[in-house]
């Protein structure tokens, strides 16, 4: 079986790795001929909105999924009149608009932040109003990594953001105090069985991931079975197909849900060691038609993003159960170009290890205080 | 940094899949068109004494390693004038002739079976008085999977062989009632530092290996320290770098070494799930110069050899804890052509599984009787 999958990033190279022990094949479609994916599957270099490249590209295919959130829906749509694309059109198009994923969520009872949809200054005085002061101003689509959102304290800030407002559909988010940032990986089969990953706690800085706890300290039942139940009523919704990927924000002991993206995650490559089976396997058994994989954990993992710059692979190595995974990107500021995953017996042995670690890691980026085991607040 | 791998079978394929994470990249060398690692890796196809192929192969490469003991000499010599190559040509050397290997066991004081040297009917006949019957007659080179290996229990089968004698080097072997048969693989770093996986119980039928279980069942430190004396002597004796495998016979709660393998081997495959560090990961580690990884158990495993033909996926991957591995080559009676590791968290709950595996797992072939965790008398 060959699968198809649009985009060609280090989410698509960790799948392919995933795959080939399963006998799947695959080709890729890529808008960029250093997409990392090339060194290891054949792919296409073409614009995702490159029909006759699309054509060429589905031909053969049993089936096509994508790594990308931001894979133009009518390049989607295209492909799905010819084979079926897993997760369906409907999850990448409300994925891709703040206003409809938040619209879906509040549809099914889900909890999330205070919003307000701005298209213009007036609006957005109208919703700063609404909402009170501090509030963040976001782009409806193409947001990733903290790019395209405006923390507003002041009306000040106010103000000058009016001034220069971006002509694009936006959302105004009350700001919420939470405690910490976690998200829940779920996956859906083609026959509608499902499957939840414990909750993981994710620390970022600069808009950009640095470290996922998985699963996240202080777990309880109380709040697993929340999650899930919410991002059961997204799988169900949208008739999903694959891993889907929910961040949350714990406030006061309760859970609001931020927003998803509809693929396999960053927040979920602890899975590779730290799970029974990994995200990047049980999308592919999903979409595939296979049984799902035990989520269950193996032990207790910590994922570090690495930002722009590796570390040197001697020193890493040398950490008892320390897995280094490089995506064979060019190195540059502020781009992922792999991570490393810790695993432990228990959640101290692997705060120890995580305050033992090279020197490279201790730079404050990664987020490695405040404790690990309590963890924050 | 490309390694280069002389043989692009299985092996090769996993040890691409394991190193590409560490970012390493892969060059194969393999007379076959249809080599596995074709889908994943850049390879030249040539026979292993086309020179001016290795010269091309060699090429921008920071070393070479092989996949396949039966690499002829020569061709990795030549490659070690322009090269690093590990494990040595004189590793590889040694291990291709059963003489030249039970001569090191011999030297290094690590027992074996007794064993007379034959190249003649007349020394077969001196032999067979010496070591009694039944024994076993090998050719020293090339056998693999039960081939070339003739049991003689009377002394007809003697005659019989006597007079279509190969005209090759050839050894008698007494033959040995022994308990069971185990493995251990053992790994050297290139700053001489070793480690070594916990023995194996492995358990083969028509000369191939069906069963490997990981632990072995009744392993103890006792067993554990004598095989890894034996094989921390080959390794130094060599100045081996890379993973090493020793085959062993159990008879009387004594290890007699049976056989080695310069490589990766499949009675290692159980590490990719059931070890912190797998074989694959620690040879790349151990070649290219970085830090070996830990040895240690994650739970119980079992690996299960397929051979000639595959499970049905949905069935197999419905089961807890499996995990396939399919090679990607066609199905041929008599061929391994995929593993399956089961893993669980006690040998008891091991054994459980796999009494309740999927029907096409249930044949004889499979050996998994008799008991899987009082293990075989």
């Amino acid at each position: 079986m060959t699968i198809g999958i649009l985009g060609g990033g280090q989410l698509g190279y960790m799948l392919a790795l995933a795959g080939y022990p399963l006998n799947f094949h695959f080709r890729f479609l890529d808008p960029s001929p250093q997409a990392p994916v090339g060194r290891i599957a054949p792919r296409v270099t073409a614009e995702y909105t490159d029909f006759e490249a699309l054509e060429k590209f589905a031909s053969g295919l049993a089936l096509v999924t994508y790594e990308f959130e931001n894979v133009p829906v009518e390049a989607v749509r295209f492909l799905q009149k010819r084979l079926p694309v897993y997760p369906s059109p409907r999850a990448l198009e409300t994925a891709q608009d703040r206003r409809s994923e938040k619209k879906l969520f509040q549809n099914l009872g889900i909890p999330t932040t205070e919003f307000v949809a701005v298209d213009s200054r007036d609006e957005l005085e109208q919703a700063v109003r609404k909402l009170g002061l501090p509030a963040i101003l976001k782009t409806c689509r193409l947001g990733y990594d903290g790019k395209g959102q405006w923390l507003l304290r002041t009306n000040e800030d106010v103000a000058r953001i009016a001034k220069e407002i971006p002509a694009m559909p936006l959302v105004l988010e009350k700001f919420v105090h939470f405690s910490r940032e976690l998200s829940i990986l779920a996956v859906r089969a083609r026959d509608g069985k499902t499957a939840f990953y414990p909750l993981v706690e994710n620390r970022h800085r600069e808009g950009i991931l640095r470290l996922s706890l998985a699963p996240a300290p202080r777990h309880t039942a109380g709040l697993q079975r929340e999650a899930e139940q919410s991002a059961l009523r997204v799988l169900e919704a949208l008739d999903y197909v694959g891993v889907l990927a929910i961040e949350l924000f714990e406030c006061d002991g309760r859970l609001l849900a931020n927003e998803m993206a509809p693929r396999v995650h960053n927040s979920g490559h602890w899975s590779i060691e730290g799970a029974v089976t990994s995200q990047f396997e049980n999308h592919l058994r999903a979409v595939a038609g296979l049984p799902l994989g035990d989520t269950r954990t193996v032990g207790y993992s910590a994922m570090l993003n690495l930002i722009g710059e590796l570390p040197d692979s001697s020193e890493l190595l040398a950490v008892p159960d320390a897995h280094l995974h490089i995506y064979g990107k060019t190195l540059r500021p502020g781009r992922e170009v792999g991570h490393v995953t810790h695993r432990a017996h228990s959640g101290e042995q692997l705060a120890s290890r995580l305050e033992e670690l090279p020197r490279f890691f201790h730079r404050q980026e990664f987020c490695l205080t405040p404790n690990l085991v309590t963890s924050a607040k």
